[in-house]
């Protein structure tokens, strides 16, 4: 495995790599990596010949007050990580090799974007969307992989892919959770031991959602109502228990097949998200 | 020659040279060539193994009290004139294939398009830089071609492609004049007979400004003057009259190498630009 830092260095080697008729899948995470960036790995292995996992935590998507400074960083055990599961690249750039002092370009989104976890942070699906398509450009990503825990980001950049017409075909992967169901998060590492029974209450509401989808339960304000008791009862302070339309992200009357039943919570001082999509 | 009207057909062309080992130059258009477009397919022609001309009349970057619907077109002309220059395939999208009825995702350049053009024209160079950006990524484009009489639109495209890191080289051609020294645009083929020596009005203001400069004169309100008087002297309607330093268009408060002088002006109903690099 080789790590690459400079995004013209980067591009270079992806140019190579084209040019012996190749095909390059990009993983874009943030980092500290888990079970759930490496199914990723996995997953990227089969849709291409050469894996590039890129590790930056992005300053531009988080907003003044969330947790750019504490969010968890380990270059070197993830480093170590990617090389044993086969990734053939380590794209780590640093923060001044992305952005320049005077840059003045980004890429806005306004549809789906203003629903679930964009209406609660503004400018985070922009500053999404300007980094991926940055990765895109720099690994000349011929597929990309997305985990589904960050469903409304994939539909994002998919919308993105679609509408600039980037030569790259998005993939999304499951979920992967804990034994207890929790779903893998970098930010679970932030969570105190006592928080890690309240942190359920995420996956908990999904499956109360679920469980009454199956009793037969369409009302989709009855189901949202039932997430945000499950999270309020274990003790999380709920930022969203939603259920929309997948393809747009607007609030459903009904849940249905292509409805995403997604939360948002904090558990202390930690945000954590997860999501159903029916 | 080969004209091409899905993104997506040309999209798989692009991949298939490239996968020949062979480079792509693209010299987008808004069709309605001149010898300005023409020179452009030359420069080209020397920058890369196979040249796309793309041919595509922008809606968004036309403001709603601008000039789309009477925009001239003429794409027989155009493909003839393509195919004599030694086009290897010309990109004509429709409207319908470029722009999906929900389409919700620009680019924004915040800094340089904040001046000249950009301040009278609100959302064009959005307009403008996010149909490049398409252009680019559906031609797969290893280089791009424009001209220097959209000066300001060239330095906002390779500050795209810099902080997107778009894989495209950008080359700035310089200018095609008449003989009588205006500025090549198809936009001319509007202008009544009677208003062609009207028109002359923006050459006439950079050549004195220029001759000012010659004289020693580096006062750029002096040589802003000496530019709006000179349009308006010839009846013109002065739209700006401005001394920016060309890698911010920023004013400047005293001209010299890499300033652009540049000015705006409507010729009747016709908007008309002309600039001079120093």
């Amino acid at each position: 495995m080789e790590i690459v830092e400079s995004p013209l260095a980067m591009q270079g080697i992806a140019r190579e790599i084209h040019g012996r008729g190749k095909t390059i899948a990009v993983v874009p995470t943030m980092g500290f990596l888990h079970e759930g960036h490496l199914s990723l790995v996995d997953r990227a292995r089969n849709e291409a010949d050469v894996v590039v996992l890129t590790l930056f935590v992005n300053p531009i998507q988080f907003g003044p007050n969330e947790d750019y400074a504490v969010y968890p960083r380990d270059r070197e055990r993830d480093a170590a990580l990617c090389e044993a599961r086969g990734v053939d690249y380590l794209f780590a750039p640093t923060v001044d090799g992305m952005y320049a002092p005077d840059a003045s370009v980004k890429i806005n989104e306004t549809s789906l974007s203003t629903h679930l976890c964009g209406a609660v942070r503004p400018g985070h699906f922009s500053g999404v969307c300007t980094v991926v398509a940055k990765l895109f450009n720099i690994t000349l990503a011929d597929v990309a992989v997305f985990g589904q825990k960050d469903a409304q980001q994939v539909a994002i950049v998919r919308r993105m892919v679609r509408d600039l017409n980037f030569p790259v075909r998005i993939v999304m992967a499951p979920i992967v959770r804990e034994a207890d169901g929790l779903a893998m998060s970098s930010r679970n590492t932030r969570l105190a031991p006592e928080s890690r029974e309240v942190a359920l209450g995420l996956s908990a509401a999904l499956s109360a959602a679920i469980e009454a989808y199956g009793r037969g339960e369409r009302d989709a304000a009855a189901v949202k109502a039932i997430m945000a008791d499950a999270m309020s009862a274990r003790g999380l302070k709920v930022d969203y228990a939603s259920a929309v339309d997948y393809s747009t992200m607007e609030d459903v009357d009904e849940i249905g097949p292509g409805t995403l039943l997604a939360v948002a919570a904090y558990c202390g001082p930690v945000r954590l998200i997860d999501n159903r999509l029916l």
